[in-house]
């Protein structure tokens, strides 16, 4: 099976956490936001997907993969179904669900994340919405960056198997999540993020593990994983940074 | 079994979903947040739980749900968990991913319908952020509700099986969701989604349907729902409905 991503070329965004399970579970896949647009890639051909009304299943944004006949949305439903196939989750049910309860708390929190810089709506630039921004950014820094980390860290204290990674006693796909988002928390906020981090060492120590894992190091020295930059979801503004 | 429903008391908010299915699918329950507080009802038992060190899986948030000995969060997670059971889903592992990738399309949905109200976050009033209420919501109605009204109504008649369902031949918990949705939008946003809804007569089509059961019926009758009102998700300022 050779899966096909499809997501908005020139940021990681939502479509890393997807990549860094594929990698990690070594899936041969084709990511068509690298490829140029002669060989399928760029934003028109997926969008086409999106519209194509032959579509069964259609996604209502990107990213969504492509394996085989299906097409599946949602990064946390397509990490639901990976997780199995790549062997990057528990396999007893109630494992899988808490699995996904964790990716889903994930989720809320990179819609926080990227809600700092776009509070008023994804029709603006952020220069047009700056001094909301400041505003929603300092409740972020306040509250809700050490809520979410501090619960993340709890969670991983509180693992029975004590191996350090969030779920039982084997890496899952919530690992590499979390691990992307100390990254992405490291580039967009660096100060508040030290701060918050300071409380969370183990976090930081998975954020260490997952990319020292080889299939991971060799996607980062590839040069297939994108820059963080200021288009993504996790986007360095000084003035939101406290 | 008995289930146990923890969410804030007052409210429809996320619990509303999950008390649909619950109820739709017959299932035994007590929820917390209409117990008065000698009973284990209101905020502390529930924040009790939440913080309380010996729960393995503890959820960030509620809604939460207790069956036996597990706790599960995160509303699309207990649908997901809770369809199964309930009958309330498709039992095909595409089908069942399928639906549960439509329900996160409606947490996306609810997300964006909450923030018209605090798009500066939750440690405001609403009172507080108006103006950028105003401007959030402005976007909102122009572009984001006719686009996930369009997507689900798309959904819904591109559904094979043709019998006014969202997600194959029978009713399941996205059904349930998505009258909700469309009754909470109603209150809301009186006028501008009656704009919207006017392309979407399958969706209205599905909430008279849901609203008709039989079990939906007694429920409302019951006066267990509570009534919509500016402390939910759904809010109705007039000043944000254009």
């Amino acid at each position: 099976m050779i899966y096909q991503l499809y997501y908005w070329p020139g940021i990681q965004g939502r479509g890393e956490f997807v990549r860094l399970a594929l990698e990690e579970g070594a899936a041969q896949y084709v990511d068509y936001a690298l490829l140029p647009s002669e060989q399928g890639g760029g934003v028109a051909p997926m969008e086409r997907l999106l519209e194509d009304p032959s579509v069964q299943y259609p996604p209502f944004a990107p990213p969504f993969l492509k394996a085989g006949r299906r097409l599946i949305g949602q990064t946390a439903n397509i990490l639901l179904f990976l997780g199995g196939r790549l062997n990057l989750a528990p396999k007893d049910p109630a494992g899988k669900l808490w699995a996904h309860q964790l990716q889903l708390t994930v989720t809320d929190f990179v819609v926080e994340i990227h809600d700092t810089h776009h509070p008023l709506g994804g029709g603006l630039y952020y220069e047009q919405q700056k001094p909301a921004a400041r505003r929603r950014a300092q409740e972020f820094r306040a509250e809700r960056l050490p809520k979410f980390l501090g619960y993340f860290e709890r969670v991983l204290q509180a693992n029975p198997a004590r191996k350090g990674w969030m779920v039982g006693a084997r890496l899952s796909y919530v690992d590499l999540s979390m691990a992307q988002i100390v990254a992405g928390l490291r580039f967009a906020f660096p100060r508040a993020s030290r701060k918050a981090l300071d409380a969370c060492p183990g976090l930081c120590a998975l954020h260490d593990t997952v990319f020292a894992r080889p299939r991971i190091r060799r996607y980062v020295a590839s040069g297939r994983r994108l820059d963080f930059n200021n288009e993504g979801i996790f986007r360095h503004y000084p003035e939101l940074d406290g």
